[in-house]
């Protein structure tokens, strides 16, 4: 399968969707640290520092897979700044809750996405793909933190419920943005490099399948979406 | 020696530090994590993230050793949130090289005081202060960082030097009230458990060996303190 690689077409939207979620484990790494200063005591912030630390570890992982395909991490990443400036400037949590909500929320839905993505190509990268999305216990914990939080607090349910669809409009803006309007993911996507393509019906109940589990996430949570 | 924990004062004394140290270590992680998003380059905003990781693999060695003296890592790291608040809100970085340099120049000085403290506790507690404190090419890469950007920049280095100006200052006052007001740590300078105890000459010499450490280190930057 992997000798794909060899279309320049393929390896260039290997390398571009690498690029991504290297990017996206970097910045949620960052966003992710700084968020933990909101927390209410010292263990919590380490939890939640803890979780940053693994998001590093998978960046660490793909900017290898990235350098192992001859390819330059800066380069690859490159495309995708804004992607993530423009999602963390928008999302930016102003309480630790709304950093608890938007580490539970906003990265499953990422990760949904990714592991759609993942779906279009060859085993030896989606399993890589795969390892770096791997959930370890997070989303347990957030919940947790989440819901305890809300026992003491009834009353930020309202709230919370707002912003968490402000943090999933942000999210599928960003990955309908990055699956349509850059080229080689389009095309991944569209089956130009052989594999089952998705028409844009399949791509509709792509984002559909994204929108369900995050109402099951929001109802694991208590909270309405 | 160890059997100089049995004495109250004294693990009271050590489990303080190490609360200190690693708070320290905590704050410096997120505060350095945060601090890499200013980076120019995805590239170094990645070398920068790794600092910080290890800042947290410290964190995580001290809050084990606090777990094996019995003592809360929670309740130990409390009695120093002020002084991390106050230091990095009074020295957050507004640009990438105010981040580098504060990464460096704060950084040091604060490892400066640990060591010198560091000598007044036992073997083992000492070895593993002398762990966490390790620079690991550290300084190095930052070093090479901000000499590099003051050569494409050779104006910045007098608002630099003012900078590194105000790092000190802060970090200098953390630490003497932490030395002089936190008692369990002012007893352990002053020799109240053994050992050579600092008097008021001693304690004014360790600032000079700090300030003259501090001068040294802004002439490997090429600028004056």
């Amino acid at each position: 399968m992997t000798e794909r690689l060899a279309l320049p077409g393929y390896r260039a939207a290997i390398v571009d969707l690498l690029g991504l979620l290297a990017l996206g484990q970097l910045s949620g790494f960052t966003r992710l640290a700084a968020d933990a200063e909101l927390a209410p005591c010292v263990v919590l912030q380490a939890r939640m520092a803890g979780l940053a630390v693994t998001e590093f570890g998978h960046y660490r992982r793909l900017e290898s897979a990235l350098t192992g395909l001859d390819a330059e991490p800066e380069c690859a990443m490159a495309p995708f700044r804004s992607t993530f400036e423009l999602f963390h400037a928008r999302t930016r949590p102003s309480t630790w809750l709304e950093g608890v909500i938007k580490a539970y929320v906003g990265d499953a839905i990422a990760t949904d996405f990714y592991r759609e993505v993942a779906g279009y190509v060859d085993p030896p990268i989606r399993a890589l793909i795969e390892q770096t999305l791997a959930d370890e216990g997070r989303s347990d914990f957030l919940v947790q933190v989440a819901r305890e939080a809300m026992v003491t607090d009834p009353g930020v349910s309202g709230r919370l419920a707002l912003w968490a669809r402000r943090l999933v409009g942000e999210a599928l803006t960003q990955a309908q943005t990055v699956a349509v309007e850059r080229d080689s993911l389009a095309e991944l996507l569209a089956g130009r490099y052989g594999g089952p393509g998705a028409d844009l019906a399949e791509l509709a109940r792509m984002f559909q399948r994204l929108t369900d589990a995050h109402i099951a996430r929001m109802a694991r949570l208590g909270l309405s979406a």
